[in-house]
C-alpha cells in the first residue's frame, strides 16, 4: 500500500506506533518497523532507572537505535518534546545523534515549536506532530512545517486531552482543519480491524497506535498488566482527574484510591501527586505494581483479547485499512 | 438500501433520530420518516410547557403523532421511560395510545425493563432499546426480547454516559457483546458521510442521530443557537459534571456558571441544581437563552456548517452508509 504516509516517511505500511516511554525499547521499536510500520523509541526508550546526565539519556538512546538497526534497516523514529527556550537541554543533543546514526523521524509532542520543526527538516528528519487537536494549533503547525500530524482523541491511553473529545469526532475536526496540505494520523483506541478501518473513513491516513502494541509479546510490559488487559473491557477503565487534566488506568491499590480522591473533590494537583507521577508509569507497566503505580490502556482494549506478535497486530491493523 | 435495522422496523434508510424532548413534533418526525429514515417522538413533543395529567401527555403525544401521519404513513416511533414500578403512571397509558393510533416503534431509554419490552413487543410494537453501554446490560436487554440495541459513545448531545467511553471504542464493545443476536445502532457524533461510513466500519448496521437533525430547518430549536451550532466546534463545548454524571453545553451565560462550578470542585448535585434541571433544556434551546438554560449538543457539530432540510441530512448521512 502507498498513500501519503508512508510517501513521506519511506514505510511500507501507514501504521506509526506511539512512543510510550520506558514501555518502548530497539526490540520492540525494530519489530514494528521490521514489520513496516513505523516503531518510534519514546523517552526513557529500554532503560530500568533514569539516565542521570543529558549525555547518558542521549547514549542510552543511541544503543537503543542502534538495537533497532541491528533488526531492520527500515525506517524508525524518536519521540522528541521541546520544552521552553533556554531551559531545554535534550532536544539538540538528541537532535545531533539522530542525524549521526541516520534516524529518519521525529514525533514532536507538546507544545509547537517552530524552531526546533525547522533544525530537524534541516537535517532531512522528517515531523510527526502531536498537539492539541484544534483549528488554531493545527495551522500554526502547518505553517510551521510539519510533515504529518496526529489527531488525537480521548479514547486513547496516557494522559488523555483536556478538551475531552473521542477520536470519532477529533479525527474529522482536525483533517478539515488540514485542508488536504498535509496528512493526518488517527490515535486513541485502534486495536482491530473495524477501528483501523473506521480511522480512514473518518479521513486519517494513517494510524498512530500505542495500546495494540503495548498488547504484543514484543513489548516491554509487564506480563501481569497484557493479563489484566486482555481479560479487561473499557467499562474496566478508571478515569481521574490529573495535572493537567484527566488520566485512565485500570483498576488496582493506588489507581483506585486515585479514583476516590477524584470522587471526593480532591483538588486535581493532590490527585497529581498521589499518582506517583515521577515513577507511577514504570512501576505500574514496566514492573506490574499497581500498588505503587497505575496502568494506563487506551479504550480499545476491549476488542483485544489475547498477546499476539508485532506482526500480527499490524496484518490485523491492515487488514482494516487496505 | 435493506439491512436487518430496514427490515425490523420496516423504513427505508437505516437512520434512525434520536428522541429530543421538546425538541421535536409531529412536523420533523413527520419529515423524518418521510425521507425514509425513523422519526421519534420525545417527551414533551411538540410543547411549550408541561402538560399537568398523564391524560394531557398523552394527547398532546396523540396529537403530534396525527401531525406526523399527515406527513407520511411510513413507520414512527416514540420515546417512553419505564420507571420503578408501582410509580410508572405513564407508560401503560402511552401504550394504549400507541396501539389505537398505530404507532410502529418504542424507544426505550434508562434502565432495561423486560416486562414493558414483552408488553410492547405482545402488541407489535418493535423495541429500540438505549441503556448503560455495556456487556452486561446488552445481555440483560437482549435476553429481555428487545429488537434493536444503540450504542451510545460520549461524543453524544444530551447527558453523556458515565463511563466516558467515546463512539469510537463503545460501538465494537456493543457490536461484540450482542454477538450479532440484535442489529447495533451507533449514537454520538455521527453528523456527516465520514462519521455515518465510520459508524458502520465500527459494526453498527445503523445510525441514532440527534444533534444533525437539530441542525435542520425543521427542526424546533432556536434560530440562534442553530446560528452559534454552526458557528462552533467540538472544542467550544463546555463540559461540566452534573447529576448523575456529566453534560456539555455551548458557551452562555448559564452554561459558563456551571463549567465554573465545576472548575472550582462543588458537588455534582450543587452544579445539577445550578443548572436548571427541570427547564434548562427548554430555556437553552426552545427558546435560545443561555442566561437561564443550556444547549447540549454533539461534538460532531465541527462538520455541520449551515441548516439544511431533513431530506439533505438524511442523503449526506446515506452516502456514507452505502
Amino acid at each position: 500500500m502507498k498513500n501519503r504516509v508512508t510517501d513521506i516517511l519511506g514505510i511500507e505500511k501507514p501504521i506509526i506506533q506511539g512512543p510510550m516511554s520506558w514501555l518502548t525499547d530497539g526490540k520492540f521499536v525494530g519489530a514494528i518497523s521490521k514489520g513496516g510500520g513505523l516503531g518510534v523509541l519514546g523517552i526513557n526508550a529500554g532503560q530500568s532507572e533514569p539516565a542521570k546526565t543529558v549525555e547518558e539519556t542521549v547514549e542510552n538512546m543511541r544503543r537503543e537505535v542502534r538495537i533497532a538497526r541491528s533488526i531492520t534497516s527500515n525506517p524508525i523514529g524518536i519521540n522528541i518534546i521541546p520544552t521552553v527556550a533556554g531551559f531545554d537541554l535534550y532536544t539538540q543533543p538528541m537532535l545531533d545523534m539522530m542525524v549521526e546514526e541516520g534516524v529518519e523521524v521525529a514525533v514532536m509532542v507538546g507544545a509547537f515549536s517552530k524552531e526546533w520543526t525547522q533544525k530537524f527538516k534541516a537535517n532531512n528528519i522528517k515531523i510527526i506532530y502531536r498537539g492539541a487537536p484544534t483549528v488554531e494549533v493545527t495551522e500554526e503547525a502547518i505553517k510551521g512545517g510539519v510533515d504529518i500530524l496526529v489527531a488525537t482523541g480521548f479514547d486513547e491511553g496516557g494522559q488523555v486531552p483536556a478538551n475531552v473529545i473521542g477520536t470519532f469526532s477529533i479525527v474529522p475536526l482536525v483533517v478539515d482543519a488540514a485542508k488536504g496540505r498535509v496528512p493526518v494520523l488517527a490515535a486513541g483506541g485502534i486495536t482491530d480491524e473495524r477501528t483501523a478501518k473506521a480511522a480512514m473513513a473518518l479521513g486519517a491516513e494513517g494510524v498512530f497506535v500505542g495500546t495494540a502494541f503495548l498488547a504484543s509479546k514484543e513489548s516491554r510490559m509487564a506480563d501481569n498488566i497484557k493479563d489484566a488487559l486482555i481479560k479487561s473491557d473499557a467499562n474496566d477503565m478508571l478515569l481521574y482527574r490529573t495535572q493537567p487534566a484527566y488520566y485512565r488506568s485500570l483498576p488496582g491499590e493506588l489507581p483506585n484510591k486515585l479514583a476516590e480522591l477524584d470522587r471526593n473533590l480532591a483538588e486535581n494537583e493532590e490527585i497529581y501527586q498521589a499518582s506517583n507521577p515521577a515513577s507511577g508509569m514504570r512501576n505500574g507497566m514496566l514492573y506490574g505494581d499497581l500498588s505503587k503505580g497505575f496502568a494506563s490502556l487506551g479504550l480499545g482494549i476491549s476488542m483485544i483479547h489475547q498477546i499476539d506478535s508485532v506482526e500480527i497486530i499490524i496484518d490485523r491493523l491492515m487488514s482494516g485499512i487496505e
